[in-house]
């Protein structure tokens, strides 16, 4: 197996987890930088395409796993590889992010859910979507229906 | 950082790397088993209320990167994270892939398109999509348009 290195770091307004959005119908318009070492530069040629993309990170501030566990999206509980959390066996972490703009080796984006100073591993281009209609969503989609027939 | 740990490994038809689709406009409709240790298979519960997964997995029959290169999908060079190319610094890969059914640790999933063997590292739920409308697609949808325009 490989040893991940980072390939640059996140530059967000988030310092602690507490402050950052979690839970149902949680949407994240944060902007920051992905600044990426520059001896990696090169390597983002042509991203600028892209208006989406992959940004795959360690959760470097995480320790151990919960196979089985809570979520702040509902209170039940449910298993690890059904949640985003950080929690994890290899603790690893996936967030698709707006592509606002480049200037050499910083990404300018959208959509950031990490803390300052997050490890990046890899970023890819989003290329394609499974259509809306195509999804269920399972435990999400149940906890989205208990919590709006509550409201009523 | 973490030392990467197998959760598991794919079952794939696919021995060789060559008899992988690739390419502008490859579907990968392949079946096949995404075989979980059964130390983790608690993790997957309510994984199945889900039509599609991210697997997260590892190049492991990839040596080495480069940072700017071709892409069976366009004669032009790109960034390597504008691409899908195994040689990455951090050889992690991602797949989204549809789930069919599951028993027990054993994942029946659409889409592959890994090596029969190929250890992977998380699974994450596929909870919500980009609109189609909404995506730029750079150099990928440039190399589209010329396909296209040779083939009339």
């Amino acid at each position: 197996m490989f040893t991940p290195n980072p390939i640059g770091y996140v530059r967000s307004p988030y310092t602690d987890t507490k402050a950052i959005p979690k839970g149902l119908g949680v949407r994240h318009e944060v902007e920051g930088i992905l600044d990426i070492l520059t001896e990696f530069e090169i390597g983002l040629t042509d991203v600028e395409g892209f208006s989406h993309l992959f940004v795959i990170w360690a959760f470097d501030r995480s320790e151990g796993y919960d196979l089985f566990g809570p979520s702040p999206a509902d209170n039940r509980p449910h298993g690890v590889f059904a949640t985003r959390s950080p929690r994890r066996p290899n603790p690893i972490a996936l967030t698709v992010v707006e592509l606002l703009g480049r200037d050499g080796p910083k990404l300018r984006v959208r959509g950031l859910d990490m803390l300052d100073g997050t490890p990046i591993l890899d970023i890819k281009p989003y290329m394609s979507s499974i259509p809306a209609e195509q999804l269920r969503r399972g435990w999400l989609a149940e906890a989205e229906a208990r919590k709006q027939a509550d409201s009523k």
